[in-house]
């Protein structure tokens, strides 16, 4: 519990200095009860606060005076609220210590205030960063190199010489660095594996969450940059670069050697193939199939993708081909009536 | 092997009292051999009768009197069929006991004739019911708790907080109650990530199978209800609602706070945006990008979902396009010359 | 560091035997120095040549004396560059021995010369070939056979009676012989699950990278074919029959019952329903749907599958056809104006 002015304190937004509340909890516009802080962000659901029963809301200052709801201003009710919930809903770290179950290899550096939980391989030469969490049953394979703050879940594998950045967070059964699909046709409709000799780098506060696999780079490295977001069961194919701040939806699949720029955000099961460069601030809608490069700033959608206008246009219009093509046919008839009946 | 007349009182279908004969095993229509019990549940593959060398058959009564092969009568042919391969090839469950190498955290209630395998890591305060088995390497965190006769196979991971009803089955490498993909946009293009504080309740005899992964909610439950089956590969969006007896099959994705219906079936590779609601008793075809809101009972296919119908007519149509567009060009020319003839 | 001459009769290529130089790594055209082998496989980048700083280049015959470069002649250079790399990057295997907190089932066979790590759970009955690495966290039940030579990386389960056959990879999080996605509709709306006791059988060379599923038949045995490869998150479906010098590319999905010939390739995100037969040598486009079976040799692509060629013709008309529906109406309108005008 909070007084509402210690809550603006901490999450630095601003409150009638006159107001006395205490808040309880944090709930969603729809679920608040009394005593709970809730949050616009999108002004045009400014209708919903009417039947609203929370405490107080955070919301934009251009609503400041016109609600009945106690408002907290900041331009960024989101991000205010999201930080809300970590004070009302923290979720401790597990105590810090060496469970003694852990296998730990030669020559590791482990730092401070690490925690390593049952069960947890390390190979040899690991390097660990201060405040680290590993759950049980993660394995980090020999060379990797975890940087101050990191978090992995059970179940995750670091394989051979990865790097991770700061504050890294790993969702359970995430593989980071398993080998790239490479393979050299020998001529007889037979395979010869390429070893898989490149790593994997992901930069400071990259997340990459559940059963999703970063693969290592023939000989190059894969890259995912600082800040960047990858979602449930994507595939990220090996030698890909991934700029910073970019979103990466579930399901979606980077062949080898994709690069994409900064910001991009590419939505649920969308693909894109091999050897692509996708610009800085691309949006792809969900399940588009990228076979080209991509300029900066475009807002695409489609298999193969085109400019989201365009594919809205052209998919709103599919479902009227029987009848388009039927339209040809009368047209067609018409003409050949006239031809028939001499008069061209 | 059982006799025939055993058999039948076991599966609950009727036979001829008169007919003896020993049953010593199972297989599909194409493969039985003499002594095999074997079915058929849709009448329109009759004739695979004529070949088949089975000892008898699961069948509908309609066919009594009308088949070569010994008739075993039910509504249910399949069902009958499944339960015939429980009583042949029934795998008995890990003798019952706790591998000396699990550990088990503080505060656990453990029920009776339980089975824990070697590495199992569970947290404090979790809750095992009567019965259950878990594989080796399964990890459950702080406060799971498992209805009687839950069955996990190793690897799976169950998040803390989550919550499984009765005789759940999850495959290996499902995953349950990881993190949402939550994060708020700071504003200066980098994300803050949104603490996910919700949990996962899985109704009674859900199946997740593996490599699925049901995201915990925000603040809120993911639930999906009693009876669903979830394949493999398949992300379940934070905050989702799944019914009762719905089907989601290998590699659906559902984003974020979907709500999807009772015996509802998504298709392979099915996808469905944020914050919509799928109707019961809905089908979505293989491949189904869903982005709007589906009443119930709607049968739909496409990108975007459109009903099924009108899906089959415009996709034979669409390698009709080029031509088309030449017919649509001809016509032009036609009505071109015409006019240029002076004759309009 | 090799003499270009040692490399070459190591390579089993070509070099003009009068060349003395030391090659002392390997690098992709657009990123080697001086020293550096590379390779063009591609005779249409010849022009990168010239900006190459390579001390040497693997290529075919055509090329001699028309480069800059020192060549070593091959009809293969991809494949020759892929045996450079291993001589340059070997990956030694973990040492040989048995980790002393594996857990080892009764009736075990162990071959000679093997690695089993810190946390494996073999069960019962298991078979393990000579030369086989398994790492750490994996978790084979009872009755699996590994050929000799396998390598199954951390956190990988092969499931009981499953059988691989000999050099068999497997990444990390691969999860071969889970049960089939088989449910017996019981008539109200309630699904009973159809015991899986099929198994699976894997040939001889053949890869699973991470986090794919091949699930184990109702009855049957899920096949893959000698040197098939697989690449990450694939759901290969129960009862499956895939031949061999097969390629399975990320988040393809087979249904179950599906059969696929022999060096066919499944472009990324692919799908194909239960059932059907996918021909030898058959090409798909990635996001590819298969609904119907589909005969040798054919390069497919769409959904519904169709020949690539038709799929390329009428994708790139797709975005035409809100102008063409304008066109048939323009042709409607100077028709029915022709009608009014009375000319016809």
């Amino acid at each position: 519990m909070y007084s509402v002015q210690k809550l603006a304190q901490l999450l630095e937004v601003r409150v009638d200095p006159s107001l006395h509340l205490d808040i309880t909890g944090v709930a969603p516009i729809e679920e608040a009860q009394a005593g709970d802080l809730t949050f616009l962000a999108n002004p045009k659901y400014v209708q919903k606060i009417e039947d609203c029963k929370a405490g107080a809301i955070l919301i934009t200052p251009e609503f400041e005076g016109k609600l009945s709801i106690p408002g907290l201003y900041t331009k960024n009710p989101y991000l205010a609220f999201a930080r809300a919930i970590e004070l009302f809903h923290s979720k401790p770290l597990p105590p810090r210590g060496i469970h003694p179950t852990a296998v730990i290899g030669q020559g590791c550096t482990l730092g401070k205030d690490i925690f390593i939980g049952a069960y947890v391989v390390l190979g040899n030469n690991v390097t660990i960063g201060d405040g680290v969490t590993i759950h049980p049953h993660c394995v980090l394979y020999d060379g990797v190199v975890l940087g101050a703050g990191c978090l992995l879940h059970s179940h995750v594998v670091v394989r051979e010489d990865v790097q991770l950045g700061q504050r890294v967070i790993l969702q359970n059964g995430a593989i980071i660095g398993a080998d790239g699909f490479g393979f050299a046709p020998v001529g007889d409709g037979s395979y010869h594996k390429i070893p898989q000799v490149g790593t994997v780098i992901l930069g400071d506060d990259v997340e990459v969450q559940s059963l999703s696999s970063v693969d290592r780079g023939t000989l190059e490295t894969t890259t995912i940059g600082k800040g960047t977001k990858i979602d449930n069961l994507v595939q990220v194919g090996h030698g890909s670069k991934v700029g910073k701040d970019t979103v990466i939806c579930g399901q979606v699949a980077l062949a080898g050697s994709t690069i994409v720029g900064d910001r991009v955000v590419l939505a649920g099961q969308s693909g894109v193939s091999g050897h692509l460069t996708i610009g800085d601030d691309v949006i792809a809608a969900a399940s588009t199939g990228i076979t080209q490069s991509i300029p900066k700033g475009k807002v695409i959608a489609g298999y193969p993708a085109v400019d989201v206008d365009i594919w809205r246009r052209y998919v709103t219009q599919l479902k009227n081909l029987p009848e388009l093509s039927k339209r040809v046919r009368r047209l067609e008839r018409a003409l050949e009536v006239k031809k028939n009946s001499g008069d061209v």
